[in-house]
């Protein structure tokens, strides 16, 4: 194999793939990349054995072949190397070594032969769609918070991702939880994605797919299967395996008869949440809301260092309640707030809360009280 | 105690106090912060019974007073207010109680009483004097990369701050090394700094300090005892114990034979350094450095990575030579050059090096060349 290639497309192809590889195993092969050069493309492979991610690049093949390199040492040597740099990759088989040229600077690097990477088997892939990199961005970006990091839980450690029946028909859903809180996001159904079958997207890949969309105008090649689910750039492909379990039966977390409505300034609610929860130290601080007409009173009580409060004007027009719950999670759901105000949907405080925003439900959080 | 005073002075003066005090103590008190009001000054105290920080900062006193108080709660509290919020602090001493308040929040954190907060005993100084903040700060900053972090050489866990006989007098000097590297920095000798005794400023005393030190135009009061130190600007007072210890002679380290000079642009030399550093992830990477005339080869060799090599253009017209050095080492000493060229006197592969900028004796550094 020998090649050359701009420093900059080499780095943005060996970043992706580099950060899939784990930073401890024990596999040799595993802290590779695989080098693959033909035509006028070359392609970069990394796997953990769960994920695969193949980054496609333009370059000029002088001879086609494959090898493997360490994937950190290579992604470190090509970010360190000056911009604007012309990178030639030279293999020598026989001396099991890679040589990286760039201006004044070259570097040998051990090889590993290509036969013993892990190739990830193919698969046929029940539903095929095309979907906007926004649109996977939003439904990914507002429940991943919501994943659960219990291991023996493992089917709650990802995102569910799969058809739902919406108020006005059929949605492509995303839904997590960890029992003490949940996101139920929807989208409009892409074409061909009727057939999906729901899987759960492991949390890894969720963070690995996170790159693919930051590209406003991309369009994302999707393809599901009962095992596998793939994502599709025409540069990028990244392939993971799905949880192997049954996601449980959400519908019935979610409230539907709660009636008493307080309406906030998402920003500012965060922020008095924030600044009452500075007085405690615990890890799952409480917060209680007290709610009276128009004016929400939050506050937190700890024992040994102190109590705060913090008062907001709300549009609420219900009986007085008082109600509880952890401070990290109000926090949290706040967060995905960005358009319009945050609507809380109470029942009593000792069942579910749901979280909308303004009247739009094709994002809503449930968050459980805690006592106060 | 009851007082009002501006969030973003109360910001300033808490930030500087609580970082003195130790995430993990045992001792309740230290801990905390003391408050004491009186005037129209409010004044901070925390310690860490070896530094001892008081930041004074004007207030609306309405009640004097003194109490103490979780000085990273109140940190964390203050900065989180609005910009521009009026704080009050108001202390009930029957309650161990004391409020903060500001527009919609308040806060009532724990007490401890100011009788049981170790204020640090007086020293008579046997030097005071003025010197000027970047003066100060070029001694420090240059020097104490070389702090040792080794626990038993506690006398060299510090930068030696004394008067030495330099080329032309009396010089205010400065000086750190671990045994492996050596910096010594000199300053011109300030009014009344004669009869200083050389003090060992233990290393968490010069991070505390540098914060007294990024207003250019400030003059800052020395005041220095066998046991203490002493930094003042008008709002703050840094009292620091030095090492109680003996600093090794270290002028016996300092080569003065060393006759093959090389000088090299101190950007392009660490930049290289980094580059070729890149294939070996050993904790203490050989660079060799092959010079022949005008021609720096850097090289690294690690068995089972690979090797790496670049080429610098430098000046150096003596015979060739092959040393080997720490990367971290030669990274530290070339990042401390900021105006001109670096320049290498070499002596042989198993002797110091010397290194200094341009022809700048103010700033030397001694590195130990490792076999390669």
């Amino acid at each position: 194999m020998k090649l050359s290639i701009e420093r900059a497309t080499l780095l943005r192809a060996v970043s992706q793939a580099q950060s899939v590889v784990e930073r401890r195993n024990t596999i040799p092969i595993l802290a590779n990349v695989l080098i693959e050069a033909e035509g006028d493309t070359v392609s970069f492979r990394a796997t953990d054995l769960d994920i695969e991610v193949v980054d496609k690049a333009p370059a000029q093949v002088e001879r086609a072949g494959a090898t493997t390199v360490s994937a950190v040492t290579l992604h470190e040597i090509v970010r360190k190397l000056p911009d604007g740099a012309l990178v030639s990759l030279t293999e020598d088989s026989t001396a099991a070594r890679l040589t990286i040229e760039a201006g004044r600077s070259s570097f040998q690097l051990a090889t590993l032969p290509r036969e013993d990477f892990p190739v990830m088997a193919s698969t046929d892939y029940a539903a095929n769609f095309s979907a906007k990199a926004p649109e996977l961005r939003r439904l990914f970006d507002k429940s991943k918070f919501a994943i659960s990091t219990e291991e023996t839980r493992y089917y709650l450690n990802g995102v569910y991702f799969h058809i739902a029946e919406g108020d006005n028909g059929k949605v492509l859903r995303a839904v997590a939880t960890d029992g003490h809180r949940l996101a139920r996001i929807d989208s409009a159904l892409p074409d061909g994605a009727q057939d999906m079958p729901g899987v759960i997207v492991p949390r890894k890949t969720v963070g690995e797919l996170r790159k693919l969309l930051d590209d406003d105008d991309a369009q994302i090649a999707v393809s599901v299967s009962e095992t596998k689910i793939r994502f599709a750039t025409p540069e990028i492909t990244l392939t993971s395996k799905v949880i192997d379990g049954t996601f449980p039966d959400y519908t019935r977390v979610i409230p539907s008869g709660n009636t008493r409505r307080m309406e906030v300034d998402a920003g500012d609610f965060a922020k008095a949440v924030d600044l009452v929860a500075t007085v405690s130290s615990e890890r799952s601080r409480a917060v209680k809301m007290s709610l009276d007409e128009d004016r929400l009173v939050l506050s937190v009580n700890a024992p040994d260092s102190g109590n705060a409060e913090a008062e907001l004007v709300v549009a609420y027009a219900d009986e007085k309640l008082e109600i509880g719950f952890n401070a990290k999670y109000l926090l949290e759901i706040a967060s995905q707030v960005d358009r319009e105000n945050a609507v809380f949907m109470f029942s009593s405080p000792a069942e579910p809360t749901l979280m909308r925003e303004g009247n739009d439900d094709s994002a809503i959080y449930v968050v459980m009280p805690m006592r106060v």
